[in-house]
């Protein structure tokens, strides 16, 4: 089957709708709203329905349909929250999109080694929720609610990466079932190891298309003895940059440093009841001891004095800190208001720390330029940047637009050595930047690797690779 | 070709030597002590010496002798300096052996980005000296000076992972040639991605059995405004672990914490001429700010006295800091010369850390059972300990002890949801244990990619992949 073909996949065979009907029951679907949800994501890509949904409640029952589709010939789609925005839950071959966010078990937390195994489809506030009591907290943190199945198939990081690293760092053990339904065990609750290839890691932003994971085993932390947040203005989005840039050279182990340009903050401002100068911001958080946080705040507190920042605004108390966050995670609903019935393009990058103000600045003459509203915010302390492009979907101009912004953010992030994701992934959406980014052989090798453990490309065909 | 299989390997075919010479010239040997020198490594395992060894200066020389390889379906054994401990370098089926010592070069150091880009040849020691007046540093050490592409092949940490991470969250971008002499890169010099397989993943770990890592690029750290270390002697192993493990659960950010058992002890002090008690002793560091650095310290310190360690000795002054470390370093040396003659066989296990005491202490009873003086030391902080057993490698008898003592080592790593090696790797010595840990489907997952990548088995065949 190629996924990139453009006819039609072949219908459901009805022994297939049989077979799952038998093992599923009520929870294999093939309603018109139940496909429609979990044919479409979170950005601008025209849905593309699956043929069927079926709502897995354990390992054994994602192997069992995924076995069937295999006897079938038939593409498998894992589907956690929906909250991607590269099209990787869309299915252009058709197929059964399994569920998994009724696998939202925590399994175990294992507090004295700071880990917790957990079910795919729990996310990461009913986890954190989970370890309420604990003293510790898992800190990666993408805008929406993801599972944390999703959050391992996208490499998925957030805010706190910049201290804490992304999933690939954080995730210690998954439990995977193969193209063929085979259930496989990757990792040990080791910290590490050296023992053989590192599949943890090859599934680990993998995008459902090697396997689809249903249990994994994270790291945790400390919640820290003092946490401080504060919000300081800036008044060009080259000095914010400038300040974060100088904060990570020296080495000052911040918790969070985002940056929000003016456009996101007058979202922000009118989505979250807040009153923020809609300039452009920096979001800091500190985490370590009392002394330790006062050390960092006021080190970054001088930085931002030096490039003109204005009034730091401190959140010291924990209802504060919980407002201004959630003000962050909301940016990108926030944004999405500004335009009454229009849809986000959105887009990520990201580049050496050493090239962020530039590549930024770049990229805001290039929003001049296009006649759309656009809003820029990310996770500068990692090198990272979003754009949130708000379009008429059905207009080809605001389209044509978006594309050629994209095209020019994304360009300008691989020549300055950076990635044309920071965080979302491939999906659908970026397979064009795969080889300029790395590379005809490395691109062929991932195929040669695609190839070996999925020969019949069942799972979620037409993602990550681009059409050969 | 059979990589375990007992028939010789078939000559160096007449058409590759003439070939190999023409491209090389004097870089390219036959000569007995050159193959003996890289068919051998630091530990018991028997020496199997490659039929030829190339030294190469650059990725295209690696290429052109990989593709000659290829062309005569010669195996290639990539060597760093030789001081692997699991046979990592050995020819069980003969093949030329590619030196990649002359490939020292410090291609770039990008202070402002904490990257500093080299080949595979270069020293973690060589590094650092070239790092000075930089302001920063590359913190992963295991004891031996090995090349960076050795500790990416094997998956490296050393003394400081606890607090910095092992090969696997420092190494960002890759040069490898591919077993038919292409050359990819993989990776970019932003600090996360989410752009399509974790090929650079793949890579760290793999051994040399996908292809041969060239060229590298690492993160690093800025020098920590304040560093200092502490010795401290415990009454037992289980007392000084658990003070470790309080550290770790605390969330104390030490920097270093080794552990090292009464026999290591009195080896060190018989080595590096010093006089720490012999008994069990915990080697600390901290790095930080000034204030910081004492506050971890105090809690540190409270902990050792909760636990009945005997007066903490610092080492604020530099020089007695490195006194300090390269005793460390040294432990493994040390412990050779404990008995003139003998060899040592080495293993290294990790665990999860709330285990790690219980581990230890059974470790120490099975000590006890065979008549072999056994040194135990390791980087506690993440779990990981390794054991030096000192062997006449032509007794069977000492053999049988030590492969006894080894297997209940490491038996009980696996049962306790750990991992048969940390940071040493599998190579020939640790291939049985692959199974057991990782089970049988996920090792026929890694079968199935190195016979996708490496169709001939070419690349450093036997290693890693036990028997089929």
């Amino acid at each position: 089957m190629n996924p990139h073909s453009h006819t039609p996949p072949p219908p459901l065979s009805p022994v297939l709708i049989a077979a799952l009907r038998e093992r599923f029951g009520e929870r294999f679907s093939q309603g018109d709203s139940v496909r429609l949800q979990h044919g479409r994501d979170e950005s601008v890509h025209v849905p593309m329905l699956p043929d069927g949904v079926v709502f897995a409640l354990s390992t054994e029952e994602v192997a069992a349909a995924v076995r069937l589709c295999h006897q079938h010939n038939t593409p498998v789609i894992p589907y956690g929250t929906g909250s991607s925005v590269e099209g990787h839950v869309l299915a252009p071959r058709g197929g059964i999109s399994i569920d998994l966010a009724g696998m939202n078990r925590v399994c175990h937390i294992h507090a004295e080694d700071l880990t917790a195994t957990v079910e795919a489809g729990v996310t990461r506030t009913q986890l954190n929720t989970e370890l309420k009591g604990t003293g510790l907290f898992f800190p990666i943190d993408p805008g929406a609610d993801a599972s944390l199945g999703g959050m391992t198939a996208t490499r998925a990081s957030g805010t706190n990466a910049v201290r804490y690293g992304t999933m690939k760092e954080n995730v210690l053990q998954l439990t995977v079932v193969l193209p063929d339904g085979q259930v496989i065990k990757t990792g040990t609750r080791a910290r590490k190891s050296s023992a053989g290839y590192d599949l943890t890691r090859l599934f680990v932003g993998s995008e459902g298309t090697l396997g689809i994971v249903t249990e994994l085993t994270v790291r945790l932390y400390p919640v820290p003895e003092a946490i401080s947040a504060a919000v300081c203005a800036f008044l060009s989005v080259d000095e914010a940059v400038n300040c974060v840039i100088q904060t990570i050279q020296l080495g000052v182990p911040v918790a969070r440093v985002e940056l929000l340009d003016a456009v996101t903050m007058g979202a922000i401002n009118r989505f979250s009841k807040t009153d923020y100068p809609e300039s452009p911001t920096l979001f800091f958080e500190f985490h370590g001891s009392e002394a330790g946080v006062a050390e960092q705040a006021e080190t970054v507190q001088a930085l931002a004095a030096e490039h003109g920042g204005q009034n730091f605004q401190w959140a010291a108390r924990p209802e504060d800190r919980t407002r201004l966050w959630q003000a962050r995670h909301d940016a990108y609903f926030a944004c999405l208001q500004m335009q009454p019935g229009c849809r986000a393009f959105p887009t990520d990058v990201c580049v050496p720390i050493s090239r962020l103000a530039e590549c930024i600045h770049a990229t805001n003459e290039d929003i001049a330029q296009v006649g759309l509203k656009v809003a820029l915010f990310g996770h500068v302390g990692d090198g990272n940047f979003h754009l949130v492009v708000l379009v008429d979907p059905d207009s080809e101009q605001d389209m044509a637009a978006a594309e050629w912004l994209n095209e020019r953010v994304v360009g300008r992030a691989i020549d300055m050595e950076g990635t044309c994701t920071g965080e979302h992934g491939i999906g659908l959406g970026k397979q064009k930047f795969l080889v300029p980014e790395h590379g005809q052989g490395a691109v062929d090798l991932m195929r040669v690797i695609k190839r070996a453990i999925d020969p019949a490309n069942l799972m979620n065909p037409g993602k990550i690779l681009p059409p050969a």
